[in-house]
């Protein structure tokens, strides 16, 4: 048994009772930032809680600013209609993304709603301290105006190695960084709590909270784009995140002997052989219009853009039949341009994508395409926000 | 949140006290199986609970038989020490392991200690109902004057894909063995309640409780034996299942571009790459001595042989690359041939096993080798009886 699974039967400070309450308000703020607007009823019934408990709770979130509630839905139908709970837009994350010639900033309301965005060009090359700035600078913009919103906190999708703990970029090869205290340099810049994590692993999350994952407990995620595939894994309902924070590196999964060589320092590695460049190089496509790939693949009948398909779409066969040999999760969803290169070879014939997975272990898998769009980074680091304050919305509230 | 997140805050039918109870019984309980003898001290301190809570939980362990209290220890010095709580041999599992010329038929304690232990020789093809016949017997011979002792359950460790949910043996290539419900067909040979996983999955899940794995929240381990090669992941100090029981299988890791044809259907996997008999045959023992591969791969000086090793380490390094990449693991465990293999490769000069994972994901990695030996697959598939116990030891008593 490890100590995290001793603190949870630690009484707490304020003893059990305050522990339960305190559980129930984030049982009850987690159900309607993910399901959306819920009648007092429903929270009743999806609880096992009482009437009078769940009021209760609902009356201390709506006196937070955290639920709204509607006391006459549907009014002037027949009967007495349970008060509806939904989230507001008065506490809100912000969500940072460092791109390779961009930062995009946005502003993100409970329930993984993209209030405001913004994509600041910048110049290819640039340090983390210029990355701070431009944020900073953005973020200020931003919230010009927004007196009436609350910011509980900044969350920071890398496309990168972050370590967990301290939201230090250990490596994020793109930008040429090694080891940058890009959480806690934000942080000092907005005077705002600052978490950041790897891109990827919150696309993951954002799906899996709104997307393509939703409810989804084995859950494997791969994603693509300019600068590489990452990804993820959520086992037995929680997000894997290895010891430091750097699990889902499915990029990096073997696929060819003597392949090319990887940025990593190996070889044969997914991302090193399976690039988006070269698949919109095959079918005449610039990088701008990545998000046509797909149609653009499926439609081919160049012989040598049908090659690349095949070829790219075996390596990617074997990507995900280690990953599912490994994980059995019940679904597999592919973003960005692996979704493109999926729906291409499908559309080309191409066999089944596990069909040389472990029977047993690929039984039932559904594969799907992530869900979530452009938005999806942005959803993904305020989850890094918005889970600590529904975990326990007064603390959060309070820190922020 | 999934379901059974939410099941947690619901209050019990004996309301949220009774809840707190039993799970404050699950935390000392487990306390002592894995961590041995504790003096009540040890407890007040390792829980957080008050002393006189300890010391009627500790009273109720022991009135259900499941805890010993010595009540002067190092009787005779001064002073007044803490009595001493360890567990007690008055309740049991039977673990049962059915191999390709055997089945293996144990009594394990609390602990993690095997009792007893008998090997069944069989011919080497049956079927799942002369195993279950012939486990059956072996246990009434094992619990013959074995009336003080209160059996809890029996825990069955299969070199196959095991459905979690029910027991039911999906796979078994090396019986020939394809959907046998063979903790359905036990049970009913035997009254006692039965659970079945894969031998792999319990191998680790006893190197996590008790060997080399012990309080690690990361973790891979692999094994390799007669029949393959095999694994399980800890994630956030939690096991990795997959959906359906089936994870873990790191055996059909792609390793080779073209490679050998595998059981799984698949080519270029580890396991029909990197086999125990290969790597006896390079240096001259027969199955039966597989327990000194280790040292006689060291001791290789035949060029032969050193190809050998240095083609299966060089494959062993992609696999656990990939895992490392994938899990960013603390700890990786290697058992069996594949420890034998680790040590023969070092031996011999060659490079870090994890030298080309992704720099982050493999920092501060320990690749230990298996610590429990032979009695592995036994306390593993214990463990699966006596976590059920260890979680509502009064419920699983009444049960059992």
């Amino acid at each position: 048994m490890s100590a995290s699974d001793l603190s949870t039967v630690r009484p707490s400070a304020g003893g059990a009772t305050d522990a339960l309450r305190r559980s129930n308000l984030a049982t009850i703020l987690g159900l309607v930032h993910r399901d959306g607007a819920l009648s007092r009823s429903d929270l009743t019934r999806l609880t096992g809680l009482n009437r009078s408990t769940v009021g209760d709770l609902v009356a201390e979130l709506a006196g937070l600013g955290l639920v709204e509630v509607d006391e006459t839905p549907g009014g002037g139908r027949a009967g007495r209609p349970s008060p509806v709970v939904r989230v507001s837009d008065s506490v809100v994350a912000v969500a940072v993304n460092p791109e390779v010639d961009a930062v995009i900033v946005g502003l993100v309301g409970l329930g993984g709603r993209v209030l405001k965005r913004v994509r600041i060009e910048t110049a290819s090359a640039r340090s983390a301290t210029e990355t701070v700035t431009l944020a900073s600078a953005g973020i200020a913009g931003m919230l010009a105006g927004e007196s009436g919103r609350r910011v509980v906190g900044i969350g920071v999708a890398v496309p990168g190695q972050v370590r967990l703990s301290d939201g230090m970029v250990r490596e994020a090869t793109h930008f040429g960084w090694v080891d940058e205290p890009l959480a806690a340099r934000l942080s000092e810049a907005t005077g705002h709590r600052v978490w950041a994590a790897n891109a990827a692993v919150l696309g993951l999350r954002a799906e899996s909270a709104f997307g393509a994952g939703r409810g989804v407990d084995d859950l494997v995620y791969m994603i693509g784009g300019a600068s590489g595939i990452g990804g993820g894994a959520i086992g037995g309902g929680r997000l894997l995140t290895g010891s430091a924070g750097y699990a889902g590196e499915f990029g990096h999964t073997f696929v060819r002997s003597d392949g090319r060589h990887c940025s990593c320092g190996s070889r044969g590695c997914l991302e090193a052989e399976v690039t988006q460049a070269e698949l919109l190089e095959a079918v005449g496509l610039e990088s701008a219009q990545a998000p046509s790939l797909g149609e653009r693949l499926a439609a081919a009948d160049d012989p040598a853009a049908l090659a690349v398909i095949e070829r790219d779409y075996a390596l990617l066969q074997i990507a995900t039949r280690n990953a599912v040999n490994v994980f059995n999760p019940s679904t597999l969803v592919l973003g960005g341009f692996l979704a493109a290169l999926y729906r291409g070879g499908r559309a080309h014939g191409a066999p089944d994508l596990l069909a040389e997975a472990v029977h047993s272990s690929r039984e039932g898998v559904v594969v799907s395409e992530a869900a979530l769009g452009p938005d999806q980074l942005l959803i993904g680091a305020a989850e890094l926000v918005f889970s600590e304050l529904i975990a326990d919305p007064a603390r959060a509230l309070a820190a922020a």
